[in-house]
């Protein structure tokens, strides 16, 4: 239903009125998220506590009002877009970081808090959260527990999944939940930690979070290996997993991803160079020197152009920066892109960069390609001019090619960046028809008016 | 409702007369689990395959037939005990191990299979699997799954749902789903695997578990450290767990308990030792040698009496049969135990062991302790006589002292065994009416005829 003027001025009341808006401008500001995609909500409210959260969820639930929470708006695809209108419930303002416990290894955060402040502030008590997506600068954990993000370090160590020990969360009726335990185990009823992390805000708006912590590595070191070909990056990186000392990070950038990011490289690439791997280890000094010799190796005898180490960690904050800037350069290419963040077994790498190396023929699109080698997960980024219909076309084709190669290889459409909007009509071909209608039960339990975030992942 | 005999030899056409009883002896045998209680079923089957399931699945559904899932029987909170009768569906038959994949690290595995079957075979292939519950040398892999078991490698490698990366189960309507991903990474939809995972059997039969592996360790390095108090032992642990070097293992066993194992220990106990510590270090030989030695001296500095060095695989596996032996010795003490698996944050560890020594004073009964203490993890054990009125009241107002005290230090009522039937009324107090209401809704999505392992978690 519509935003009433009644409902609003009860919205100001619960947050204060310099908290909520409906000016034009702000929903425009709103409305979109990293893929590109936009819907105007009709209003938008900065809660200030979990208490005027659950306030505006009960009047949400009384009107029939459709609620979609939203961090940072840095989700790939699309679930913090209110594609049916609504009211957006910006987390900005929950960002306490609180509860930094160095005897048992974990912190409290709100959903708003941004993740390289998590990392900030625990590693100054040397402690480690080893989840790190590519826009962790500017992204919230609230949102990385909605998409159950991921990021370089993953290979290693996991995903946010592996990381949240216990959740508080306002369910649509206003009431609080707090899921899960402080402790390293728990097994007291459903999990339903785990059901609410990775459901994109359809089932509940989570208040705080507990994270699990790990003790600061002692060192780390970063590397760059040059290929000249494709085929020899991904077979390296075959290798290299199945080694006992797996680095924490195994990174691969294409040729075309190189081009884009070179001029802001401490180094100067080597000639003829089509594939960059960044491996990262870490853990004990002595062990990671050693390790790195070994993969030094390993990658030469595997073909590899040159090994560079980086001599201290801005060299390393370089080459990361250049990583991590990637997904908004390559606007570069074209002005549009469609990013799939597929994974396929280890073993399948080599299989995947000749499938994209063909769809980028068929299509007549570029094809590129960047992301977590280790973990098989390949950002595949197919470039192109939406205005253009003969492109848009294309790259839609292109999309189910992509797809059915990724699920005949026996992978996901998904490693991390979930379903949103714009995925969802491919989600039935991956998990059948019966698991939809079971998580469609679920949804229904926690929201039987289909009010929070509704039109994600199913209809 | 009943088990009638058109029903009975229905089941006989699904999977073979041989693979059906109701034998009086049979069902004594399928009617209790290791917590002691007992409760007939109506009948036993014993499919040997999916399809088989499928079909026993769809006939309870339409016969409203109660259908219990049952591995081993070797639980500790009476989940696979039929407590309102119906068909106990065995696994046992299906137990293969197939696709051990040494590229992608990975096995499919049926439920049947014996966790350390499991273990042996994937070792043989230089992978790693490593959850290792006490009962390993019997438990299957199903009943793992069922109640998310842990084990003393849980300190550094977590529990059992950290390694499944996927399922196939059948659901009461004998549809198949086939949840999860083969790969490292994958957010395709809610979390159905690990909302399966600790559900104790009552959402779908599990049929097929793809367990992710790691490398196999280098070098494992065990240690027996002793105390001459608990305190000591307790406070050396919480010290222990703040180095980045994690011991794979943290086991804690107190005075009681190595009374009873002593006699089977490789060594003499040195006098008047009140705790044992057992460590356990894996990893690349040069690093394990490194850390051991620092741990040592660290248990040194927090007073230890001694520290043993097992000088083999053969002197460590020895350690481990006593430790392993514990769980069934508890019997020459008292013919009756209440075992609880309580957790508590690592540094209320020493806060823990002075409470269990006051229910001891308390109660008048013997309340011993061992467990996995580098998480936290403390299998408390009240020792009584059920036939002695008067005692299980006082055992059972233990319990309840130690669950007020557990909740009270921020910890958990189970930390692996689950909840079952012996749990069920404690759960409410650890995680609320809210969530007891959203966990039914979940089951009657699965289960809107409540006829899989009803009455377990929650009423």
């Amino acid at each position: 239903m519509e935003l009433s003027g009644s409902i609003f001025r009860q919205l100001q009341k619960i947050s204060g009125k310099q908290y909520v808006t409906r000016e034009k401008e702000e929903l425009l500001c709103y409305s979109y998220d990293a893929t590109g995609n936009s819907f105007l909500p009709d209003a938008i409210i900065f809660p200030g506590s979990e208490n005027e959260v659950t306030q505006i969820l009960r009047l949400a639930s009384k009107e029939k009002l459709i609620v979609v929470p939203r961090g940072s708006g840095s989700g790939m695809t699309g679930g913090a877009i209110p594609v049916k209108g609504g009211l957006v419930l910006v987390t900005s303002r929950m960002d306490k970081i609180s509860d930094i416990d160095e005897n048992n290894f974990l912190v409290r955060v709100q959903p708003g808090a941004i993740v390289s402040n998590i990392h900030r502030c625990v590693e100054e008590k040397g402690l480690f959260y080893p989840p790190d997506p590519a826009s962790s600068s500017i992204c919230t954990i609230g949102g990385n527990i909605g998409e159950c993000a991921g990021g370089p370090r993953a290979v290693k160590y996991g995903v946010t999944r592996d990381y949240v020990l216990g959740l508080r969360a306002v369910l649509v009726s206003g009431e609080v939940i707090q899921t899960g335990v402080s402790t390293a185990k728990g097994v007291a009823g459903y999990d339903l930690t785990r059901l609410i992390v990775g459901s994109e805000g359809t089932l509940a708006v989570v208040t705080e979070i507990t994270l699990k912590l790990l003790p600061l590595p002692e060192t780390v070191k970063t590397m760059a290996v040059f290929f000249d070909s494709m085929q020899k990056a991904a077979r390296t990186v075959s290798r290299i997993m199945k080694e006992a000392a797996v680095p924490r990070c195994v990174e691969y950038i294409d040729e075309a991803c190189l081009d884009l990011v070179k001029d802001s490289l401490s180094f100067d690439l080597p000639e003829n160079i089509k594939a960059l791997l960044i491996l990262e280890l870490d853990g004990d000094f002595n062990t990671v020197e050693k390790d790195a010799e070994n993969i030094k190796k390993m990658c030469f005898s595997f073909g590899a152009q040159d090994v560079l180490v980086a001599k201290d960690l801005k060299e390393a904050q370089k080459l990361w920066d250049a990583r991590k800037a990637l997904s908004p350069l390559l606007y570069k290419i074209a002005p549009n892109k469609i990013n799939e963040d597929i994974v396929v077994p280890i073993d399948k790498i080599p299989d995947m960069v000749q499938v994209t190396q063909e769809i980028q023929k068929s299509s007549g699109l570029k094809v590129v390609s960047f992301g977590h080698a280790g973990d098989g997960n390949i950002h595949c980024n197919i470039m192109y001019h939406k205005a253009n219909k003969n492109e848009s076309k294309r790259a839609e084709k292109a999309v189910e090619a992509l797809f059915n190669a990724t699920l005949n290889l026996g992978g996901t459409i998904t490693g991390e960046h979930g379903v949103g909007m714009t995925k969802l009509k491919y989600l039935p071909r991956e998990i059948g028809a019966t698991q939809i209608e079971l998580m469609k039960g679920i949804k229904k339990v926690f929201d039987p008016q289909n009010i929070l975030n509704p039109d994600k992942i199913f209809h």
